[in-house]
C-alpha cells in the first residue's frame, strides 16, 4: 500500500481524512501542536498537557468505530465546570497523564477508537505560536489570530514558535516514508504553517522523494491571509520550507454560491475567495491541478460541535477531494502526469 | 446459566462482582443512585445528571477490557478545574447527555468496557438521601454520612429517600429472574439501604423466587452501624424489605490482624468489628454461612483511586466470597442445603 502523510490540524484534517480513510492506503496524519484557544487552551494551562483538539478530530475522521463513540469523542460538556470542555479532549489529556507522553495516549486512544491509519503529534515538545504584525508588535497565542483585533487591523508580518520546538521522530520518519505529502486544507497560520515551523520538519519535506501536493484554502481571513492568491498561499508554504518543494496544488474549479460568498465577506471583508491566477502559469514550480472540489452540502453549526460542524461556510467536499488525490497518486505510478495536469 | 443479582454500590460491589465475573453465571448488579458526595456530587450539581460514581466501579468489576481501559476509567484528574473528577464519571455522563436518558448510557458504557453482564441503575430518578438522627435532627445528603460531626455523635434513628424514588423496570425485572440475590457487602446507610428504599424493591424482594443472600459487613461504623452485630445488620435489612426474607447470612469465621483492628479501632472506636452471637441460633429466621472470606492481601491508597485501593482496611477477599456464594447456588440446586450449613 501507498504511503500518504497529510499535514494540518482540525477540520481541513478532518474533511480530508474523512476522504482519504476509504482508499487503500497507509494514512498518517501529522498535527499541529499549536492550538491554546478553548477547551485544549484550559487543559494545557490546568494540567500541563499537550494540546488536545486538533489530534482529536484527526481521531475521529480515521476512527471505524461506532457514530455513537465518534459522537462522544466531540461531545462538549454544557454547563458548570466542565462548560466548554470536550469530551474527547478529556479522554487524550487523561491518557497522556496515564502514559506519561502525549503519542503514547493518542496510541491509546487510536485502539479505543478503532482508527484507520495513525495519527501523529507534530512535536511532543511544548510550543507558543509568536504572531509578529506588520506593525512589528508581536502577539503571543494561536487564539490570538482569531480574536485579537490588532491582528486584523495591522495584519500577520511572519509567525514563529517558541520555545523552538523539535519534530516528533514518527512524524520525520513518516515524511521520509511517504509517497505523498499532503499539505493542508487548514487555517494557513493556525494549522499549517504551525506544522513547518517545528525543527526537523522542513528539512524532511526538502529531503523526502515523496510528491507533495498542496490543498489550496478556498478561502481568506482578514488580516492573515488577506488578499492572497492561490500562489502566495504555495509560495508561501515553499518559503516556510526553504524550497520550492510542492510539486502540485489542488485548485477548486467551482466557486461557491454567491450567497455563501456574502455571508462569508460580511465576515472577513471583500475579496475574501482566494482567487487562481491563470497568466502566472510559465513561471511557477508547481504544477497547478484543477478540479471540483467545492462542497455543496450546507451545515449549520451543531451544538455539539459534531463532525458536521462548518467551522467555515464554504469548504472542500471530503470525497471529491480524496478522489482527485489518489488520482494523483495513481497517475504518479503510471508516470502519466503529464496527460492530465 | 443462573441468574445472579447483586444489590449495593461502590467498593463492596467491586469486590463481590470481580470474583463472581469468573463463573459461568450471568450477573446483574443492581446500583444505588444515592450517592452525591466529591466527583460525582459535583456532576449531579453542575450537569444534572444522575450519580456516576457506584455505577463506574460496577462497570470496571465486569469489564472484560485491558487493564489500560479499565485504568482509564478510575483515572482520577489532579489538577485545575477537573480536579477531583474520575474521568469514567465524565465518560458516563457525557453518555447520558448524548443518549438522553442514564441507563441508555450506561449500557453504552458497557459495550465499550466489553462488560460482562449488565450494571442497572436501582432507579432513574432523582433521589436525596434524609437522615434522621437519634436527637430528630435531619440531615440531607448522602455524603453527610462520613462528614457530618452530628451524625457521630447522636447517632442514626433511620433513613430515608425524598423524593420517593421508583424502581427502575430492570432492576425489577432483574430480581424476579434471579436465583440468587446477593446484597452487600458494602456501607449499610451509604450503599446498601439506599437500594432498598426505593420503591418497587422491597415487594420485589418479597416476592422473588430466588435465594437471599446477605454478605455481612465486617466491621462497623461509630455513629451509623455502632456495635451493630450480625443479627443487628440482617435483620436491619429484613426490616427494610418489610418481610424476613434473607435466607442466608455469610459470616466470615476470620478476624483480621490485630494491628488492624487498631488501625481501624483508631478511627472508629473500640469494639467496631462486627461480632456473630451464637448463641442465638434458633430465633434466626436466616442460616449463617461460616466461611473464610477475609482479604488477607494489604493495600494502600493508591492516588489514582485505582481498583486496589483500600477505602476501609479489612476487607472481602474477591474469590473467596464468590466462591463461597456459587457453592451456596450449586447446592441450592442439589437440595443439599441442610448437610452444609
Amino acid at each position: 500500500m501507498k504511503n500518504i502523510v497529510t499535514i494540518g490540524g482540525g477540520t481541513g484534517s478532518f474533511t480530508l481524512l474523512s476522504g482519504l480513510k476509504k482508499y487503500p492506503v497507509d494514512i498518517t496524519a501529522i498535527v499541529t501542536m499549536a492550538d491554546d484557544g478553548g477547551s485544549t487552551g484550559r487543559l494545557r494551562d490546568e494540567l500541563g498537557v499537550l494540546p488536545p483538539g486538533d489530534v482529536r478530530q484527526c481521531l475521529v475522521a480515521l476512527s471505524d468505530s461506532s457514530e455513537l463513540l465518534r459522537e462522544l469523542m466531540n461531545y462538549r460538556f454544557e454547563r458548570g465546570g466542565l462548560k466548554g470542555h470536550n469530551f474527547g479532549n478529556l479522554l487524550l489529556s487523561a491518557l497522556e497523564k496515564i502514559k506519561g507522553n502525549f503519542s503514547g495516549g493518542v496510541e491509546e486512544a487510536a485502539k479505543i477508537l478503532r482508527v484507520k491509519g495513525k495519527v501523529v503529534p507534530v512535536s511532543e515538545e511544548k510550543m507558543n505560536l509568536h504572531i509578529k504584525l506588520k506593525n512589528k508588535q508581536v502577539v503571543k497565542g494561536e487564539n490570538q489570530l482569531d480574536h485579537n483585533k490588532d491582528v486584523r487591523k495591522y495584519g500577520i508580518d511572519k509567525i514563529y514558535l517558541r520555545p523552538n520546538a523539535k519534530a516528533y521522530k514518527k512524524s520525520i520518519e513518516a515524511i521520509k516514508e511517504a509517497d505523498m505529502v499532503i499539505i493542508g486544507p487548514g487555517d494557513h497560520y493556525g494549522s499549517i504553517i504551525p506544522n513547518i515551523l517545528v525543527k526537523g520538519i522542513p528539512e524532511a519535506l526538502q529531503k523526502t522523494k515523496a510528491m507533495v501536493v498542496y490543498v489550496c484554502n478556498l478561502t481568506n481571513k482578514k488580516g492573515q491571509t488577506e488578499r492572497f492568491n492561490l500562489d502566495d498561499y504555495a509560495e508561501a508554504i515553499n518559503g516556510y520550507i526553504r524550497k520550492d518543494r510542492i510539486d502540485y496544488v489542488i485548485s477548486s474549479t467551482k466557486n461557491p454560491d454567491e450567497e455563501l460568498i456574502k455571508v462569508y465577506e460580511k465576515k472577513e471583508g471583500k475579496g475574501s475567495l482566494v482567487m487562481f491566477d491563470n497568466k502566472k502559469e510559465d513561471k511557477r514550480g508547481y504544477k497547478i491541478v484543477r478540479a471540483n472540489v467545492l462542497c455543496k452540502k450546507r451545515t449549520s453549526r451543531n451544538k455539539n460541535d459534531s463532525i458536521a460542524s462548518a467551522r467555515s461556510f464554504i469548504r472542500h467536499d471530503s470525497d471529491k477531494l480524496a478522489k482527485v488525490l489518489i488520482e494523483l497518486l495513481e497517475i504518479k505510478n503510471r508516470k502519466l502526469i503529464k496527460k492530465i495536469i
